[in-house]
C-alpha cells in the first residue's frame, strides 16, 4: 500500500509548486527530483497563480517568510483550493514570532490544506493558540513520549477533525493522522535533526506524494514520512561507513530517496496504525 | 581550441556578477569557482550597475524573478552593456508564467545579450512569442529528435541572426549557435536533468567562459557546453561506481568541473559543425 | 583553553539569529548544526526584533543585502543590543559598492558589535573609509605577507580599540585581535577560497562560539577560526585521498567541524599571540 504510494509518484512525475524559504530550497528541489516529482519555485505575486495552475499540487512553507511572500501564499493558496490541487503547508517556526504564528493562522482561515505539517510545538501553536516553540526546534516541554502519544494522537485526530487536513507532527516518533486514523512511525533516526531541511524536505516529498494520490491522503503522507525516516537510517549507515558528518548525511538522505522503490519501502516501514 | 577557452577561464579569473535565482544560487557560486571563475551575486538596485562595473561579465537568470529583482536585471545588463562587458540570459521557467514570459521579453528589447540559454521550449517562447513550457522542463512536444534537429538549428541560427546572441539550446542534444555555425554536441547524461540547477550552473559557467574569451563567443558558449556535459559523464561514473543518487551527482559534476583541463575537454568533447 | 571554547558550543548548543545572503545560508545552517549550536535564519522587519530575542547571539552577513533586510539588519541589532546578545558581522563584499560600504558603516555607528570579520581589504574599507575590494575577494594589493603582518596586527589592534569588537581578519593568515592581544594564525588550506561561503561559514561559526563564551570574545573567536582551519586541513586530506573537487570539499569541510572535539582542536590549532 505505501509502496504504491510511491510507484504512483514515480508514475506521475507530479509537478509541485513551491513557495518556501530560501535557507532548505535547493535541497527541496533536489529531494522532489529525487522522489520523482518535478519542483517549481516561485513567490511573485505577478505570477504565483498562474504558476500553481500548470502544477499540480502546493507546498507552502513559511520558513524565512516576509510581507512580498505572504501576499503570494495566500493568493496561490486560494488558486490551488479553486483548481481542485493537494496543498500542504509546512509550520516552520511557528511560534517563533508573531509574524510566523499569525500568517500561519491567516492560512489556515483563507487556504484549505491537505496536510499541514510541522513539530509538536508548531502544531500546537497553530491548533491551541499559543505554544513553546524554541526557534525552529520543538520545546522539550513538548516532546512526544510513552507516556503522552495517546494524548498526541487524538490531539492530532481532533485538528485534523477541525481542519480537514491530515496533520504530520515529525519528531523521534511521527504521527500522521486523519480525524479517524493515525499511523505512529517509529523510521528516522537522529541525525535527521542535525541538518537543516529535513522537516522542510520531508513537507516537499509529501507534496509530491499527495499529488500523485490526491484520493488517499493519509496513506499518502504516512507514505512519505516512511520513505523520509528510513532514508534517513540508509543514510546514517552510509555516514558511519564513510565516517562523515552531517553535511555529507544530507547527500546521502537525499541520495537514499533517489534510489528508494516501491518494496524497500513496504519492506522497510516500521509503523502501527492507532 | 575548445581547450584553449577553458585555459583561458583558469587564467584569467574572470569575475561575473550573477542575479540569479535563490534555488541553485549556491551551486551558480560553486561551479564558477570550480571552472576558474570568481562570482559575486547581488540583485538590489542600489548596487547592482556599480558591481557589474566591477566584474568582467554579467549572468542573468530569470529563475524567481520578482519585481524588485526584475527593475535590477535591466540595469544591471544596460549597464553591461554600457561598458562592453559580455551579458547572458538563462531562460529558466519562460513560458510557465507571463511574467517571466514578458520580462525575458523585457531583457530582449532593453539589454544586448552575447548568449542566450534555455531549453527547446522556453527558447521556442521567446523566439516565436508563445511555448509549451512545462514548469521548468521542456515540453514533449519540443523534443529535439534526429528529425527536428536540421530546423531546430536552422531555428536556432535565425534566432541568433534576429538576437545577434550566441544561442545555446540544452537538451539531450544541446545546439550552439551564432547566425552561422552551429555546434550539435552530443556529451551529457540524463542524470543531469534528475538535479536541480544544472542549466542555472551551465549559464553560470557558460558567462565565465564568454568573459574570458570575448571574442570568440561562439567557440567559447561551445567550450563550456562541452564541458559540462563531458563532467556529467564523468560525474555518472562515479555516481555508479559509488552506488549514489542525485544529491551526490550535483557535488561529483562539479568536482568534475574543478578538474577539468583544457586536453581532458579536447579529448571528451563530442560534437559536429553544422 | 580553545578545546574548552568548542565544548562549550556542545554544551550550552546556542541559538543563533541570522541575517545573512541567500548564497551561502544553507551551509550557515548547516555548520551552526556541525559545530553544536541551532540556526534559525530570519530578515523580516516584521519579526527579527522578536526572533532575536529569543535566540542567544546574532550574525549579521552584508551579502546580498537590500533595502528590506538592510532595516532589518539595523532593528535585531540594536535589539541584540539591548538584551546584552553578542552581536558579529561579517563584511562580505564591503568596497565593492557604496551601498555595501555605507551599510555596513551605519551597522557600525547604530550596533555594537562583539566581533567583526572579513578579508583584509574589506576591513581596511571600514577602518579606513575606502579600500581596494574586488567583488569578494581581497585586493592583491593588501595581502597580509611576512613584511607587513606587523603592521596588520597594529592595525586589528587599533581598530579593535575604536570600534570596542573583536576584529577577525581572514586570509593565509588570519588574525584575531582586541586592543591588547592578537592570535595569529596559521590553520587552514587554499581550497578554503575555492568554495563559496567559507567566509561566512566561519563568521556563523564564529556566532555560536561567542554565543556560548560571551565572557571570553577574543578566545572564543579565535578558537573558532582554528577550528575552521584546522577542519579545512582535514578536509582537504579528505579531498585528496578521495581525488575529489570543490563541492565534496565543502561537504568534507562541515562534515569535520561535526567531529571536531575540544582534545583534537587543542592538538591541531597552530597560532602565536602577538
Amino acid at each position: 500500500m505505501l509502496g504504491k504510494m510511491l510507484e504512483n509518484v514515480r508514475e506521475k512525475t507530479p509537478l509541485v509548486h513551491n513557495i518556501t524559504n530560501y535557507v532548505t530550497v535547493n535541497d527541496c528541489a533536489n529531494i522532489l527530483l529525487a522522489c520523482g516529482g518535478s519542483p517549481i519555485m516561485s513567490d511573485d505575486i505577478g505570477e504565483v497563480e498562474e504558476i500553481t495552475s500548470v502544477c499540480g499540487g502546493l507546498n507552502i512553507n513559511i520558513g524565512t517568510l516576509n510581507e512580498r511572500t505572504i501576499r503570494s501564499m495566500l493568493a496561490a493558496g486560494k488558486k490551488a483550493n479553486e483548481l481542485g490541487h493537494p496543498v500542504i503547508l509546512d509550520l516552520v517556526g511557528a511560534g517563533a514570532s508573531a509574524l510566523r504564528t499569525n500568517t500561519a493562522k491567516k492560512l489556515l482561515e483563507e487556504v484549505r490544506f491537505s496536510v499541514i505539517r510541522g513539530n509538536i510545538s508548531e502544531i500546537k501553536t497553530l491548533a491551541l493558540g499559543g505554544g513553546t516553540t524554541k526557534g525552529v526546534d520543538a520545546d522539550v516541554a513538548d516532546k512526544v513520549t510513552d507516556e503522552t502519544l495517546d494524548s498526541v494522537i487524538a490531539f492530532a485526530k481532533a485538528f485534523s477533525e477541525k481542519t480537514g487536513a491530515v496533520i504530520v507532527i515529525t519528531g523521534a516518533t511521527d504521527i500522521v493522522a486523519d480525524s479517524q486514523k493515525a499511523y505512529v512511525i517509529k523510521n528516522g533516526v537522529p541525525t535527521m535533526s542535525q541538518i537543516t531541511g529535513s522537516g522542510c524536505m520531508l513537507t516537499a516529498m509529501t507534496a509530491a506524494y499527495i499529488t500523485a494520490n490526491p484520493q488517499q491522503l493519509l496513506e499518502a503522507a504516512a507514505a512519505a514520512v516512511c520513505a523520509m525516516g528510513l532514508c534517513g537510517e540508509k543514510a546514517e549507515a552510509v555516514r558511519k561507513e564513510q565516517n562523515a558528518g552531517n553535511s555529507s548525511f544530507r547527500n546521502y538522505l537525499i541520495d537514499e530517496v533517489y534510489k528508494l522503490d516501491g518494496r524497500m519501502l513496504e519492506e522497510g516501514a516500521r509503523y502501527e496504525i492507532c
